[in-house]
């Protein structure tokens, strides 16, 4: 059934957090990752050096290495700065190109516009994948996304990079394994490499954004009963809620999964705004999403990242307690939990 | 001192809501209109077909004729269903580029992606200005627009079409009047076409939606003291509430200026909306302000289109009892007291 086997190329980032979108896959893709390329940790395997990931790849120093253990995909898992390419990457895309291996790119800087990548490509049927490319023919937002037959869940942040991606893959494992047919609805490049879809809908024209949303659940697999739609961004981070924002209107959810890391305060980019209490910011998203249709969060996805696990515990029950409604991790065991609440939450809809 | 002497092309539609662009430069560019050019109305003027637009700009059927006015420069002043140009429109654009004439566009369709035109223009040396099409170096949103030394004003609105520009134009002069030197921040094609610069904010990619707004106050004249920055959409339009927001927080305002239209109690595109009352949509919007700087909303900017003048008068101080806070109709000489409102929330600031 699977697409692709993937090399994933995390050369010399393979354990810091440029490499997010290698790790995201490798944890969660639905494509097998059959080698993990990296010269510095070449012959070892993933769970020695990223234990946490669950993932016991093989790490290779060459693309040879890696195609003799039957890659046919090379992903790009590293975002470097400004989409920059080092010349041997680049040397390892083209000999993945001539061998006809598919290449799939997160960056922003796009391989359909390298023409010596092209024109390789073109000679040797290998496709180029830029997962951030986003489709041509998106429509403005028009309200279809109401009548969509499935339950739509979304998962909203307190800020970036607290776990939405996260949250909605676990949950929508967590369903599956009560029976319920979920979807997960990839929006940012790494939930595409994993989902093999999706929009990145930060790269589309402004106008076009809610109507990229309602786009993505309208064209969701009709034969599922929940779809989990990956958030973007905050409503409290000024550089990107405008995305939250549309994105939450476009998909048109019933209900919401706050998800937060337990003890930020503030947006961890410029102009590190402070956030407002959690009681409202709940509010204020059900207050957005009743623009379209009335929606409330059903319980709190947490991110206790570097907590110990009693200060976890602690951590949750003080989120319980202020807002009356379930909190869990995710990694500690929570998606239970939290399926359970947007099930029961689902249900009032 | 001006750029250009406008032919505004909007035959057929001279007078009917398609032709908002060619109004709102009719009434406010700084650039004259020499001529208008409608087949139809051809030998009359202005302020014969609509006489409440203030301009007593001549009706030419012919490009010709509007040459022989002065006209340097066309205006496709019409939105056609899809970006439709009809074939004398482009006999008529190919002649004035032909004859070294710039034509200006506000459609979505970009007159710098014709070929023919493109290589035409080359020849002769005429201008294409895609008004529309946005820089392509905008960065992403940092914060550095809470210190330019200007004071920010942003108008709001609660639904498209309610006259967000046209309140901004008038606040600018109405500020100008009372000795301070006010710029308008163009962020739609009309405004940008009565600016002679801007950004078309709709059409940034939604990632650089807030930097754009950013860009555009940071970039602001240095001898202006006070900027007013035109909104777009609304925050219970689910079409554009992103574009919304991530406008409001990139410009980072002092103050904010609600417009509304009288009466209106939902938004008058798909999927309808119902609006709030106006006093929630008055916290909503300074709430989400406040991620960015705190902005109170000074005054209530009334467009009471189609009511008698006492209808109006009942409209105006019926808000005002709501919302405790003056409100005005700009064509019913309500600029200078919102005026007045601003000038006294910055003072606050």
């Amino acid at each position: 059934m699977s697409e692709r086997s993937w090399a994933v190329l995390t050369d010399g980032y393979t354990t810091v957090r440029n490499a997010k979108t290698a790790h995201g896959v490798l944890r969660y893709a639905r494509d097998p990752v059959v080698a993990v390329l990296d010269r510095e940790h070449g012959g070892k395997t993933m769970d020695v050096v990223m234990p946490e990931l669950g993932s016991t790849a093989p790490i290779v120093a060459s693309l040879g290495d890696a195609r003799a253990l039957g890659a046919t995909a090379l992903l790009l898992g590293v975002a470097t700065p400004g989409g920059w390419v080092p010349d041997h990457w680049r040397e390892w895309m083209l000999e993945a190109v001539d061998a006809g291996m598919e290449v799939a790119n997160g960056l922003h800087r796009f391989l359909t516009e390298d023409d010596d990548l092209v024109a390789r490509a073109a000679r040797s049927g290998a496709r180029l994948w830029d997962v951030r490319r986003v489709p041509e023919d998106i429509p403005l937002f028009t309200g279809k996304s109401l009548e969509v037959p499935q339950k739509i869940v979304a998962t909203v942040g307190t800020d970036c990079a607290v776990g939405k991606m996260t949250a909605s893959l676990e949950l929508v494992d967590a369903g599956q394994q009560t029976g319920t047919r979920c979807e997960f609805i990839a929006t940012g490049q790494t939930g595409i490499l994993i989902a093999g879809g999706g929009i990145a809908v930060d790269r589309v024209i402004s106008d076009f954004l809610s109507g990229a949303a309602e786009m993505l659940v309208c064209g969701a697999d009709p034969s599922a009963e929940v779809l989990v739609v990956e958030g973007q961004g905050g409503l409290w981070h000024p550089a990107y809620a405008g995305v939250t924002l549309g994105l939450l209107h476009g998909s048109a959810p019933h209900v919401l999964v706050l998800c937060h890391q337990a003890y930020r305060t503030a947006i961890e980019e410029p102009p590190f705004t402070r956030l407002p209490p959690l009681v409202d910011m709940v509010r204020v998203y059900e207050e957005a999403a009743a623009t379209v249709r009335p929606a409330r969060v059903a319980c709190v996805s947490v991110n206790c990242r570097g907590l110990s696990d009693d200060d976890a515990r602690r951590a949750l029950g003080a989120i319980e307690d202020e807002l009356g409604i379930p909190a869990g991790d995710v990694f500690r065991g929570g998606s239970g939990k939290l399926w359970d609440a947007v099930a029961a939450g689902l249900a009032h809809t």
